[in-house]
């Protein structure tokens, strides 16, 4: 084992492959080449278009102990996931890698498909129950989750090899040129699948909704299409994109997103040239998208851009003209989904142009200031969002290592959730290292990173209140006492990779 | 010398280089890997800006005996070229490889620092005055001439590695995203420089016109550019695009683009479902437009898409509702420009998604019929568009290769040219294959390929004068005699690269 440099123990090597302890978040700097994908001829590819998903299928070819690769633009209304494993589970498959760029509680029914062997492990985003079979133990290898951009160096640098990856695309022509929309799976932004496209050995579009060709945007380009195939339903459009998306009543809350507004405005960052900022969806970012709207209002400034996920307070913002562009990674809501369609400012970006780090540059690290929620964040600002404070992994990095690129990086949380402190001595698990965390906002003020002497000197003049973490920390443990650690086995059953490559921690067995 | 499919003498191997000689059009399945890309990270890539071309040129470090490439959407208009090529020379640099997409007549001076050593060959189209020098023997090493498709093909497969690609960008922002739509230099379509971005070692963007981020749409995407610099300009707007595209006025020549049009009317083409052409911008290309367009009004019968080159009279089609999309790859006025910039289903399109053929398939094969004008065709149906009958090599492949995978080929040509034969025993170079021909149209009636006994059945009840290829050359030799062979030494100065990477012919220096 060895300690990285936030100071978990990492083993050298896992499963047969050697691992690179996280170094410093911007401590890497490339060096090899990227994996050529297989070289395919036009020739071989005259009718793609197969009669069924169960054809698409044969045609794969797929094999004990290959990886098959998923996305989660369908979110909670997703069916394919479940499709194609319960019929690679039917022709009796066991020892795949599941790769999917998320899974969510709808997808529970893959937890007996661990159980019984088809699915070896799974590198990729367990939101519920999948992540729970892990923290079980249930998995007959270690789990690998990565961020957004990191799945996409990974696929990008020949980490993670995919054989088979099934897209689905809620409009595709028969040439394989999709997008997310039009039909009734409408999505919005699709481009997860993006890597899988470009290098995964055999690609599968599953759509139902086929268009006539071209097909445009084509986000996926059918030229890295093998074959395509149409099924009823690819999901539960209520699950899909929610109908809306809710400002949080809590004033608690309310109070936090307040104050996240009036850092960014106090630090005089909405004056400088070249405004922009990335928010999340949850009920504390679309508050502050509320409050920084306000203040630019009140001060006549426009930001050039701001990231998605978007949503309708987003998008009434771009529709008022508070905003240049939505650079939008993926649609939390109807408005935003219709927007991306409709509104010539609302643009459709991927994990390589947005988060990516073995890129030559990226949009995530040309935003101003990033607000994100969090589950845990500790002393050394180091952040989880991954396990629960109970010690259950239960969901996924998301964008979260990818978006701490901001220029400036605002973690948002109450300081106490169900009764415990969000703020502890140590994360369970270290999603992101503190270096890469700038302020905290509880609803008791604001701690800033030492590391940030700029912004501590930015802030005078401001009547926000300013604590230090130890503070806050002190503020909790007042309210709610220290925290009991959960308990762990011995046995290491997902690894936290960061957007580089590194190790950055480990999650253990839960002792139950 | 190994004998190919087309009959043609090909060495073994040339320059050190292995050659794989053409064995048919449809023989290449494909095999191997794409090549990798070095791998580069985000920390390196603060800000790409630089103060001069000067600066970014000493940035590359570009080294004697490196490749370094260009492309050819500015046309006879571009300055960049030369630009850095006077630069590269004034640096003492020796020996490289220079790897345009096309070169015009206003890259004559390059003639000099190919005698001076500065420029070892080129692989890329030359047209004009660099293919002259070519043909007398002045480079040092073999040149290599590709179409369009095939030079993303060599790129992408490894077989063109780019040391440094200088992109002419008409807009771009300082991330590097580009496209060619609007600014002084404002082209059209930009995207053949696609590969280069993605596979070459740097990349620089070159711009007139740096507009504020994001720059969308991202023909070329940032996160692929190493450094952006601007220069005063990029070229000679009047040369770029021309103002007008023209119909020819010669009886002959419209005559021609009659029977073009009545062959695809009388085989009951434009009323299969799902129709759509490709046709060049020469005079009678824009003639059988014209022609099409009439028969498709009279009929009510609407195109599923054209793919360009753009020009007034597709545009005029596509705004009268005749064709659903222009899937373009080139603008060859202002009229196609404008319509690319304005109307949603006027679409770039670049060579990996229309003519690679080392991809799951392209756009090329989709087209039902295109019509192509050639210097010669043989008894084979071999054509040539590369050398003139007097042996000089005086034009590029340009996407010839690539369309003729339509599903029927076309070639219009006068009967004679110059007072000479266009219908050879055996063309003086073969750039595509007989077996790619499906039909020739003069003036004296049209040949079908023997092999394409489907058309010949669907002509029946046509009144088109149908003739074989041998009595139309009987004709022409009737007329203007049998035309002198150009006289050639030994020496081989460039390959004619398949779209598949096999060579098909050799050119030799011209006896002079």
């Amino acid at each position: 084992m060895i300690r990285n440099a936030v100071g978990r123990l990492i083993p050298e090597e896992i499963d047969g492959r050697k691992l690179k302890p996280f170094a410093g978040a911007h401590n890497d700097h490339g060096g090899g080449r990227k994996v050529g994908p297989p070289i395919r001829a036009v020739v071989d590819y005259g009718n793609k278009l197969l009669k069924s998903l169960d054809e698409a299928i044969d045609a794969c070819q797929i094999q004990d102990g290959m990886t098959v690769s998923f996305h989660h633009h369908l979110r909670n209304g997703d069916y394919l996931v479940n499709l194609v494993v319960d019929e690679l589970a039917a022709r009796g498959l066991k020892d795949l890698t599941l790769a999917p760029s998320a899974l969510f509680p709808i997808h529970e029914s893959l937890v007996k498909h661990v159980e019984n062997g088809v699915i070896s492990h799974i590198e990729g985003s367990m939101n519920g129950p999948v992540g729970q079979a892990c923290s079980l133990g249930k998995m007959k290898k270690t789990c690998i989750l990565r961020s957004h951009g990191g799945r996409y160096r990974a696929i990008q640098d020949g980490d993670l090899p995919i054989d088979v990856a099934f897209i689905a695309a809620p409009a595709a022509d028969e040439h394989g040129n999709c997008n997310g929309l039009s039909g009734p799976s409408a999505c919005g932004v699709m481009s997860y699948s993006l890597a899988d496209s470009l290098y995964a050995d055999r690609v599968v579009v599953v759509t139902d909704n086929l268009v006539p060709f071209p097909n445009y945007p084509w986000i996926i380009r059918g030229g890295n299409v093998d074959y395509v195939c149409t099924v009823d339903k690819l999901g539960d459009p209520e699950q899909i994109v929610s109908g809306t998306t809710r400002i949080t009543r809590s004033p608690t809350r309310l109070l936090i997103a307040q104050y996240a507004a009036r850092f960014v405005r106090d630090i005089g960052l909405i004056e400088e040239p070249h405004f922009s900022f990335q928010s999340g969806a949850g009920g504390i970012s679309l508050a502050f998208l509320k409050y920084i709207g306000d203040i630019m209002r009140q001060r006549g400034i426009k930001a050039d851009f701001a990231r998605g996920g978007s949503n309708k307070f987003l998008v009434d913002m771009l529709e008022e003209g508070l905003i240049g562009y939505i650079l939008d990674g993926q649609c939390f809501d109807m408005v935003g989904a219709r927007s991306l369609r409709e509104n010539p400012n609302h643009l459709e970006t991927d994990p390589f142009t947005s988060y990516n780090y073995h890129t030559k540059g990226n949009f995530a690290t040309r935003v101003r200031v990033a607000v994100l929620g969090a589950t845990e964040i500790d002393l050394d600002f180091n952040v989880n969002v991954n396990t629960h404070s109970d010690g259950w992994l239960l969901h996924g990095i998301g964008g979260f290592a990818d978006v701490c690129d901001a220029q400036i990086t605002v973690i948002t949380a109450p300081l106490l959730r169900g009764r415990l402190s969000t703020i502890v001595d140590s994360v369970t698990t270290v999603t992101v290292p503190g270096e890469t965390i700038d302020v905290l906002v509880t609803e008791h003020g604001l701690a800033v990173n030492p590391a940030r002497r700029d912004i501590l000197d930015r802030l005078k003049g401001s009547d926000i209140p300013l604590r230090t973490i130890e503070e806050l920390r002190a503020l909790a443990v007042d309210m709610a006492g220290v925290p009991r650690k959960p308990e762990f086995e011995e046995r290491i059953v997902a690894l936290i990779e960061y957007r580089d490559g590194t190790v950055i921690d480990t999650v253990r067995q839960l002792k139950v």
